[in-house]
């Protein structure tokens, strides 16, 4: 058993979405999240760049002691996760590999359809790990740069975003691909909307996943906090904006204080 | 004369509207453009950490012994410039005041639009310049969030832009507005759309006033490069991504070389 907290970070807002899987999955553990607002999005920016902004948020929060940390962000998961995690100790939890996992339980043509920011898309490891995993998997990706600016807009729903949705996915459905990766943590804010767009398609939220697979990598290893209830969490980011506080409304139903640090001395 | 160059900032791209307007100009001089791609978006950010960005910017750009500097930025104009041109010693053009003083020519019925970044309509300066240039002056603002998104995606002048363009403009139009200032720089990007939507309502161009604002300051300080044709431009940036060379491309029709640089330690 151990009482240490989690640590959990984000280029933003879009990781709160992990974090709800994980409070719904793991109602004992203390969570310490991390969102770098003042640099957000990372989505387009280079893999050294997006792993020299992670590196110093790996050093914050493993000055919080904390027991193991969940890199929510795909676009840090997939760029930088493999430079990362032999440089530091605390055992690490991505989002790219569990969704994969997920995929492979659930296609059943193995035509399989992954959607991301342009910068986890061009890493090609959703393709890589899909490849491993499921021997003559067809896998189609598609950038999708515009689900992150219209989920933070708050229209999430609208005929605007459907029609977004449309031109990104229409390519993957005329593959026929039987299941859906929504490959960025941001997307499940969307899910309704491109629910309806692909239809009986399969949709893997690789939030959901990743909760999971914490949750079982913390029993495997003894390390979960069975002796009381969280008593809480603390959020800090790099820039106090208005939007993590709404976006945080939003997902976790509940008003956090967050904590402005100076991440790039780090 | 002074034939030193001149060096223009912003957070990304979208300064690079001003560069190609300066160019057009004044073509003798020569320019040190910065785009902080790093870091790109500013708009939604706080002015604390516009501020705190834009001074590491101008303490690189004054190390290459620049004549005058472009906040080619309408978000560092409006939350920093202020702060910022009581730091340093060189001249600063800033992209707010060109855009209101060429309104005051322009309006005719006083009933005047504003458009830009969330960060740039909270900061209330075109609000305040507005009136302090067109007594009894009605200024209606609109922070357009989707429009940086989708002119970055290519989506210069489709069905969902102009549908997102007629949202964001509509309560606008409705006002009645005879002119509307195109307060953020990547906009002018979106200009042909803009001007379907809103018809016989004038539109001004910030990046255009502010060259012309820059060309009228270096004549009057016989400060201009009169000598020879400009030796050519030089383009740094803090993350080295394929849009910076797309939107270069798309913006000047030429195809620059960027040098990175970390802006961080600065």
């Amino acid at each position: 058993m151990d009482q240490r907290p989690i640590g959990v970070f984000d280029s933003g807002v879009g990781g709160l979405t992990v974090v709800s899987e994980i409070i719904k999955s793991l109602p004992n553990e203390e969570l310490i999240y991390f969102g770098d607002t003042a640099r957000v999005p990372y989505g387009a920016k280079t893999a050294e760049t997006v792993t020299k902004f992670s590196r110093q948020i790996l050093r914050f929060l493993l000055s919080k002691d904390v027991k193991s940390i969940v890199i929510a962000c795909s676009t840090a998961s997939s760029n930088s996760f493999e430079t990362l995690s032999g440089e530091f100790g605390a055992p690490m939890i991505e989002v790219i590999s569990p969704g994969v996992e997920d995929c492979a339980h659930v296609t059943r043509n193995k035509i399989v359809g992954v959607i991301g920011t342009e910068a986890t898309i061009r890493s090609g490891r959703y393709d890589e790990l899909l490849k491993e995993k499921i021997p003559g998997v067809q896998v189609h990706s598609k950038a999708c740069p515009l689900f992150v600016p219209l989920a933070e807009e708050g229209w999430t729903h609208n005929t605007i975003t459907r029609m977004t949705a449309e031109i990104y996915l229409q390519e993957l459905l005329d593959k026929e691909i039987d299941s859906l990766i929504l490959g960025c943590t941001h997307y499940p804010l969307l899910i309704d909307c491109i629910r309806d767009i692909v239809g009986p398609v399969r949709i893997i939220n690789a939030a959901e996943s990743t909760a999971r697979k914490l949750r079982a990598f913390l029993a495997n290893n003894e390390m979960e906090n069975r002796e009381h209830k969280s008593k809480g969490h603390r959020f800090y980011v790099s820039d106090n904006t208005r939007k993590f506080s709404r976006i945080c409304n939003l997902v976790l139903r509940q008003n956090y204080e967050a904590i402005k640090i100076d991440i790039e001395s780090l």
